[in-house]
C-alpha cells in the first residue's frame, strides 16, 4: 500500500445500514420479477461468499442455489474454501467443471482462426461459459442469476462482459472491494477468505492486484475521493497520490465504461428502445409489476 | 394474415433516408470506439444477410468478418445461403461448428441437475455459445461484434440475453421485421432470401411466426400504431385488433423489457454506476472519443 498517509474515513460504512439495506434491496428485486429463487457462481473468494450470506438472510437457504464451477486451475483450497461456505449456510449446490466446454471451445476458436486466444481472452472464455451454466441453472429453478461484482471492478471494467457482468441485479455493486471486506467480517465470513489475495483464478497464480497493478486500499482510497466526493485532479494531486496512478485509473474508467451501459441502437422512426419509455398509455397496465432481469 | 383490412402507410419507409443514416450510424460507432473492425454472426436468414449488405457499404469488405456458425440441425440451405451472401460480396469469413461446444455444455448441465434442458432452453445455450466464439473473435481481430436485432423482436423480447441480444451496436435495431424485407430489396438481398419463413433456427422446422404465434404482418401493424403512433388500447381495438392478441402483445413487451435494460444496483452511497454519470470533472478529459461496446 503506498498510500497509508491518506486517511479516507468515508470508506467505513454502517455495517446493520448496509445489511438492511441489501437484504431490502434483494427482497424488493425478487418480488418485482415474482420469482422466489436465487442462483450464483460461489468461486471462494470473498465477494461471492458475502454474497451467499446475504441472500440466505434475505431469501431462506432453501431458495438459493450455489454453482460451484471450477476450471482446471483452480486449486484445491479455493474449492474447499466454497465448500466451506456452502457447508456453513447449508446451502443447496451444484458443482460443474467447466474445464471441457472451455477447452472445447478454446481448441475450436484456435482450429478455426490458426490462432490460440491468449490468457486473458481464455479467462473471458471462462466467465462466459460460467454464465452459460448460470442462466441455465437459473431457467432451471425459475430463479434469477445474482451478480457478484463489487463498485471497485464495475467501475474499472475489471469484469468479463456477459460473463461475470452477466446477471439480474448485483446487490454488491455500490460496495468498494475494502468495503466487502469490512461487511464480511460483520456478516461472519471466514477469515481466511477475508484476507486471503483477491483472485479471478482464470491462471495458476493470478491475482487482482497484481492484474491492476494497485493495491485495492489505495485504489479504494482514490475512488471514493474521485467518485463519491467529486474530487478534481488538482485536489487528487495536492492530496498526494501520483500523477501516474491517476492518470491510470481514469483512463481504465473511461475505456470500460461501455461495459456498464446498453449499447447503442440507431432511431429512424418516431420512438426508440431502451430508456424510461412506456410502450402503452392504459394507466391500470402501468400498475402492474415489471419482470426485472430474468 | 389475419389484418390485411388495416392499412399502415407508416411502416413504409424511405430506403435512401434508411441506408444513409444506417451508413453514418455504423461509421460514427465504429470511430467512437476508435476500431475498423467488425464481426457478426452470418446465418443464412435475412437479418444477417441486410446486416451484411449495410456493414460493407458502411465499412469495406475487407474490414468485415462474417462468423458461420452453425449447430447440426442446421440445414444444408440455410448453410448455402450464409456463403452465397458471404461469396456475393467477397466477405472474409470463418465457420465454426457448434454442435461440439453445445453438446458438451448440455451434457454437463444434464449430469449436474439430473434433468433434461428443453428445446428453449438449449436454443438459449446455443446463442450463448455463438456470442462466445463471435466476442473471441472480435478480441482476435480488435474489432466489434455487431448485432442483428430487429426492432420487432427486441420489442417483443424475441431473443436470448447475452446471447443474439449481445452486441456493441445494432444497426436494424430501430426497423420492424417488414422492413427488413423491404430494405434488404433495396440492398439486392437473393429473393429467397427475403422470402423465406424467418426461423431462430434452434431446432428443425422452427419458424419464428409458429413461435410468436402472429405473423409479422400482424404484428408489425399493430406494433407500429401501438409504439410509433402511441396508439391506445380503445383506438387498437376500434381499428379492428382483436383483444386476445393485443393482450398478448402487450404483456409480451411488458414482460420482456429486462431484455433491454442495465440490470438494477442497490445505492449505498454518493454516486451510482450507469446512466450518464461522468466520473470525473476536467474538461479536457471529457472531450476524448469514449470506446463503446467492446
Amino acid at each position: 500500500m503506498l498510500y497509508s498517509f491518506i486517511d479516507v474515513p468515508g470508506l467505513e460504512l454502517d455495517q446493520e445500514y448496509v445489511h438492511e439495506t441489501l437484504v431490502e434491496f434483494v427482497k424488493d428485486q425478487m418480488s418485482k420479477a415474482r420469482l422466489k429463487k436465487a442462483v450464483f457462481g460461489l468461486s471462494g473468494g470473498l465477494d461471492s461468499a458475502v454474497l451467499a450470506f446475504l441472500l440466505v438472510d434475505a431469501l431462506g437457504s432453501d431458495n438459493v442455489l450455489a454453482a460451484i464451477l471450477p476450471y482446471n486451475t483452480t486449486g484445491p483450497e479455493v474449492l474447499k474454501d466454497a465448500e466451506t461456505v456452502r457447508d456453513l449456510l447449508g446451502l443447496p449446490s451444484v458443482t460443474i467443471d467447466i474445464t471441457e466446454v472451455v477447452d472445447n471451445c478454446y481448441r475450436a476458436l484456435f482450429a478455426a482462426t490458426g490462432e490460440e486466444p491468449d490468457k486473458v481472452r481464455l479467462g473471458n472464455i471462462m466467465a462466459r461459459q460460467r454464465m452459460i451454466l448460470l442462466y441455465d441453472l437459473s431457467a432451471a429453478i425459475s430463479g434469477l442469476v445474482i451478480g457478484t461484482s463489487n463498485k471497485t471492478e464495475l467501475l474499472l471494467g475489471y469484469g468479463t462482459l456477459h460473463g461475470d457482468l452477466a446477471f439480474a441485479f448485483d446487490p454488491l455493486g455500490d460496495l468498494y472491494k475494502t468495503q466487502i471486506r469490512a461487511y464480511a467480517r460483520y456478516l461472519g465470513v471466514p477469515e481466511n477468505i477475508v484476507t486471503k489475495p483477491p483472485s479471478a483464478d482464470f491462471w495458476v497464480g493470478q491475482t487482482d492486484e497484481e492484474d491492476l497493478g494497485f493495491t485495492y486500499d489505495d485504489l479504494d482510497k482514490l475512488l471514493y475521493l474521485m467518485i463519491e466526493e467529486r474530487r478534481t485532479k488538482q485536489e487528487l494531486l495536492k492530496i498526494g497520490f501520483d500523477r501516474d496512478f491517476l492518470d491510470a485509473v481514469r483512463a481504465r474508467i473511461r475505456s470500460n465504461k461501455f461495459k456498464t451501459k446498453m449499447p447503442a441502437l440507431p432511431r429512424l422512426q418516431r420512438r426508440g428502445i431502451g430508456g424510461d419509455y412506456r410502450y402503452w398509455r392504459s394507466t391500470t397496465s402501468q400498475k402492474s409489476p415489471v419482470p426485472s432481469g430474468r
